[in-house]
Formats: structure tokens, sequence, C-alpha cells
């Protein structure tokens, strides 16, 4: 890992707010990734210079703060186009986080074209946020939801079931780009290749992958992905829906309010074309300058070498992980392709005692469900631990873990006797 | 002016964007304070302090500074449901903006609640985000707008039309607690008493009181307010809601995913209770710690100290433009009581070639329809001028304002000879 680790080495100083020492007086070692990312200096510093230079509201004014602010909001939603190399920045819509961008397909979209006995099939690994919108539409409409189970070797998606699920009643394939708990990639294309034979429509919850990988909407041919700012060094309060622009302009508006109007009567309004007629209201300006800022930093250190040094890394807790005795890591092998995070148990230990003490030796790691009940149910466990890595995260991170896990392990086993 | 002008004098070192030349060369002059509030150098501290020390996601994690974020985040909460004299924090309902926390009321009790025949009353000077998501709901319930016109004098909201319009069809009044544009304050004493009468529901849109007076949920009596983060010295990106807990209570789901979820099935999901339940999602975490922060920042000067000195200065303001010849401002008079913001056109001149030249100037002022299109149908002009002042504008603030539009004035006299 001599070389490629050159990747967290060149980036760690650009997180300051790795290098302290949590309550217990321990090194933070931060392996909450998936749940959050932290945030380098350049994006923290755009953000604040946005409100210590030019803050002012967007688009309807003339002065010179408003033009500075409208030109920085809308070279934002440009570089999120190029991060995703979407074909036009008009179809980045900027939303409340990534649960709301699904929501808004599902009430645009779904509530337009989803009627009673449709078909939508996503899978039992789904995030809370890909399976509740859906739920709430199948309520709305008397539209049926069918789950994809996991392979029994490598808990992958099954893709012979899938298949046999799809038919002509399918309208929707939705499922995660990458899970955020057994870290398995979906196979994109194979998905897309099926729901395209029945006219179906994808949509990929990209929470997982836009961080970690390059992701380029044009080569993947979903319908509509969905991302998630603070998941990939930009700030909270804001996420993103990507939607080719041809199915954008069949949706009809979901929020009302100033932005997405062309001309608002007493009697009745008209509506500006996407993705303004989704972005209702005063939109998050400083996040979404902060997220511009976040794509060209990842750009600049390359979402190639990204990947590639999170597999090295990736491998190196996975395999140093499943050394521990006693652990389960869920998900399939890092020969299978996976992400840089393991979801696990260790026998007899439960999930929020063992990152408890872990927490004693700095190290952050999640447990608990990851909002994935029905995925946690299906792998008959009441929750995980959850150690997730990202670029900056040092070899010396993992060993710090894997020996705080070992001890912890040994201090509960003396605990028992 | 020589004693309040305190308010300004103390909190201006507060706000160095204030403190800078415009592309033209000219000295900045903030007028744009309905449109967006400038931010403390203690909000944006607080805001980067955040990511710099202890940025994670709430909630969900055991360890440190998972801990210290949803510490951090809830007592925001605590925090703003204190601004507003909420009888608890879970009244408190944290939206992407003022917008979406109304159109999540007209998407939850208007969805479940109203029916073809209902009757909903507003006025004719709504902000759009007040307009649109009822014209949206009225698509899909069947239920009737109605809207209450000015009265000739003083452009205020006509009680006596309205008083004629509430009727037992009558389910909804919902009102601007001030307008942006005509700078009138709603009766709104009179108007939860009309709209109790007949058991309709009162939901405010505060977003041009909170930032100005002490706005009391529990003295006014209504049953839902909006209030815009950015417009109150808070960031972009949050906005809330606040709703009585009885009425926040019956109110169902609207967007699904995490947070809002009790249990989550593949067949079906429970929900939380409020205002989780209606939070889908990682929040606007940094947002909502900055927001409470605003909130402090506020109550330190005192919401009535910034109130009475805003009548002071707006007085002054509304004085100084009405003896401008040609000038018409829009709105009842100071003695009526006003915000201090004056929306206004000069006769023969487009407000946004005005609004251009005053930029020049360095006066930034906002022109065009401020999201009030029916309003300004209703006054019958394309659009207007508006320059809106906050509690650290200063008199000589105002002063440069009223001699650049008297230099700008005169200029376009001089072209049209």
């Amino acid at each position: 890992m001599t070389i490629r680790v050159l990747v967290s080495l060149e980036t760690r100083g650009d997180f300051p707010i790795l290098d302290q020492k949590t309550e217990s007086g321990a090194q933070l070692v931060y392996l909450d990734n998936a749940a959050t990312s932290q945030k380098p200096n350049q994006v923290v510093d755009a953000h604040m210079f946005y409100y210590k230079d030019y803050n002012s509201n967007v688009h309807r004014g003339v002065h010179y703060l408003s033009s500075k602010a409208t030109d920085a909001y809308e070279l934002s939603r440009r570089k999120v186009a190029a991060f995703v190399n979407a074909t036009t920045d008009r179809e980045i819509v900027f939303t409340r986080n990534a649960s709301e961008a699904i929501n808004l397909v599902a009430n645009t979209w779904g509530t337009k074209h989803i009627k009673a006995g449709d078909e939508i099939i996503l899978s039992v690994l789904e995030h809370h946020s890909n399976i509740v919108p859906w739920q709430l539409l199948a309520e709305r409409t008397g539209c049926v939801l069918k789950f994809v189970e996991l392979t029994k070797d490598t808990q992958e998606l099954d893709m012979d079931q899938l298949r046999s699920l799809v038919n002509e009643k399918t309208r929707l394939i939705t499922t995660a780009h990458v899970s955020n708990v057994t870290g398995g990639v979906a196979p994109v294309k194979e998905i897309i290749d099926l729901a395209r034979g029945v006219g179906a429509k994808v949509l990929l919850d990209a929470c997982q992958s836009l961080p970690h990988m390059k992701v380029d909407v044009q080569a993947l041919g979903a319908d509509w992905i969905v991302g998630s700012s603070h998941k990939m060094c930009g700030p909270t309060g804001i996420g993103f829906l990507w939607g080719r622009m041809d199915v954008l302009e069949t949706m009809p508006p979901w929020m009302g309010g100033g932005e997405m109007i062309a001309d608002v009567y007493l009697e009745k309004s008209t509506y500006a074309e996407p993705p303004s007629r989704f972005e209702a209201g005063t939109p998050a300006i400083a996040e979404a300058i902060a997220l511009g800022e976040a794509c060209d930093y990842l750009t600049k250190i390359g979402m190639d070498r990204i990947h590639d040094y999170e597999i090295e890394i990736g491998t190196y807790l996975y395999e140093k992980l499943s050394a521990v005795p006693g652990v389960t890591i869920y998900g399939p092998p890092p020969a299978r392709g996976r992400a840089s995070l393991c979801a696990f148990n260790v026998d007899g230990i439960h999930a929020n005692d063992l990152c408890t003490l872990l927490d004693q030796a700095g190290i952050a790691c999640r447990s608990g469900h990851h909002c994935t009940q029905p995925l946690h149910r299906y792998l008959d466990v009441p929750g995980s631990a959850r150690a997730s890595l990202y670029f900056y995260n040092l070899p010396s991170d993992v060993d710090a873990f894997i020996d705080a896990l070992t001890s912890t392990i040994a201090f509960f086993a003396e605990f028992e006797e």
C-alpha cells in the first residue's frame, strides 16, 4: 500500500477535524464516513467566504451581491453536472437531501404515471429513504412493490430473482448503486437492460457511490440518480437529483412557491422549466456553492485515484477484520467488488455495546440498523456495527480500529468469565 | 434617532460584509434585507466551528462526534422553540425553507382534511409560496380559494371583505404576518377570532415578521407559522414550521425516509412522532445549529429593541422617500404600523432601470415582482423597486439611498429632455 496511500497522506492535512482527541482522551479515528464525510478546509472556506463576502438572495436581483451570488450558485450547478457528466446542468435539481430527491420522483413522476396494479421493483437492502417513498406511493395509487432478495453466498442482489420479477407491469426498478451495509455494487448495466426490455424506468440511489467512484450518468444510462452532498465532502442541507432531461420535462411540479413558477395568477399558475420547476423557494445558496467546491476538490484528487485507493484500503480493512475471531462481515468479499466499508457483528456482543467501547478508544464507528431495518431483518440480526472509510483514512486508522476491536472483544470475554 | 440608533451602531461591526466596495467602486449600502439578511460573525463562526470541530451525522451514533452533533442539533431546536415561545421544542419542524414548510402543511393537513367545496381564504398580497401550494391542493381536492383584497386608502387587508368571505365552508385562513411588499402587518387577532368562529385553522407566513419583532406563538394563537432562517440572520438551506402539538399530531407523514420512521417493514412502515415524522433523511445539521445561534444573537440584542429601532429608521426611510417627487410607496403609512421596508415606483422610470442605476452607486435594492405577481397585478404595476432595512442599517444608509435615488431620477430626467 506504499504508492496509493499517497491519496490519504496528501489530503489528510485538509481535514484538521481528524487531528483531535475525544472526550476519553484518545486520538479520534473517524470511521463513520458512510453516515457523513468530513469536509476539507477548501469546502469550509468557500462556504464561509460566501457569507463573509457576497451573501445575497439569487435570481431576482440586479445588484452587485445578487449577481455575484447568482453566478456562483449557477456555476455550482454546472460543477455538479460536470461531476456526474450530465449532458446539461439543467439536469441537476438541488434538493434538501437525497431523501427529498427520491420523494420528488415518487411524488411527480410516480403520481403522474403510476396506477393501481403497476409494479415497482426494489430490493431488501434499500435504505429507508428508497423504501418509504414508494410505500407511500403504493398507498396512494395501489401499485405493488416487489423486493429482490440477496444471493445466499455473497449477499448480492439476486439477479436471477430480479429477472423473474420483471414483467410488462414493471414501471420502475430502483436500488442503491452501492449498499451502505453490504458494500455490494449493483450490476447497473444488467438492471437497466432488464428495465429497458419492458419499458421501465431506473432510479439509482447513488449516495454511497458518488463519493467513492467516478459516476458517469451518460455511461450508466439510468433515468435518475440521487446524491447526498454531506457524504461527498459537501455541506449538510443539500442533495441533488440528476434526471435525464426528457424525463424531467414530463414531471409535473411538486412543491409550489417562488423560483418554480413562470406566472402566478390568483386562479392558476404556470410553471418554470426544469430544474427550476422543482426548486421552490429560496434555494440552499451557500450549500450549493460549497457542494460545487466539494466537486472541484474531489475532481482535483481524481475519482479514479480515490476509488483505487479505497479498494486497496477497503480490502485491507476487510482482511484484517475478517481475521478477528468471532467476526461476521456482511456482503460480498473484496474479490467481487465492494465499497470500503464493513458492517459486521461479533459473536455474543451487541453492536451498540461494541461501538460504545470502541468510542472509548477514540474509534468512531456506527451501530444500529443504518436505516436498513428490512435488510437487518433479512440478515436475521437486530443491528450491526459499521466501519466505513474515505480517502483520507490511513492504513494506521484501520490498525487502530482492529487493535481497539481486539481489546474490546477481550474485555467482553473477560467480563463474561 | 440618537438613542435607538445604538442598535445599529453596536451591531454593525458583526457584519464585516457591509464594509466593502462594489464593482463600481462605490461603498456598498445593503437594502435588500427582505430578500435575505446578512449573517453576523457569531453565526458564521458557529456554522464553521461545527464543520471544523464536531461534524457528524446525528441521532443514530454512539460515538463522541455524533453525540456532540446530536446535542447541538437538538439544542438548536430548543433555541428556535424558545425564540417563538413554543410550549415544547417538539413543535418545531426543520424544513428546507419556509416554502417547504407551507407545502408540508398543504400536503399533510391539507390532503387529509380538505375536500371538494371546502374553502381556503388567502389574500391578494401573498408571496407565491403561500399561493401556489394551495392552488396545487385545490387541483388535487377541488377545494376553492378565495382572496381578500386590500383597502383602497391604506392598502391593508380588507377586513370587512374577510368577514364576508368567512363561512361554515371555510377550513383555513392563511396570510403573511407582514407583507414583503406593502409592509402591512396583518391584524392577527381579528383573523384568528374569525377563523375560530367557524372552526377554521390559521397559518401565518411569518418570514417577514420573525426577523423584526417578537413573535410569540402562544400569544398569537395561530395553528401554524412558517419561518425562514436566511431572513433572520441564519444560514440558507433551512426554514421551519411551528405547529401546535395537537395539530401536528393529526398530520400524516409526507416525505418518506430515514429519521421519520418508527419501524420499516417491506410491506409497510410506522412513523415517528412529530417533529421527526416530518424530517425525512439527514437533516440540515450545520444549518440548524447556525440558526440556533442566530436566535441567540437576535435575543441578545432584544427583539423589542430591534422592533423599536426599525420602526424609527423605517419611518425615517418612508418619510424621506415619500418626499421625493414622483415616488409612489405601496402599503400603509407608518402611523398604521408597517415594516421597515418600502416598495415603490418612480413616475416614468422602470423599477429595473432604477435599481440598475442605484447599484452603480453601491445601493443594493431589489426590483421586480418580489414573488408577488398577483399583488403587483392588483396594484396595476409591472413591478416595483424595494428598499428593505434591518437593524444593522444606519440612518446614513437611508441618506445614501435617497441621495442616489435623487441623482438617478435627475439623470433619467436629463436623458429624457
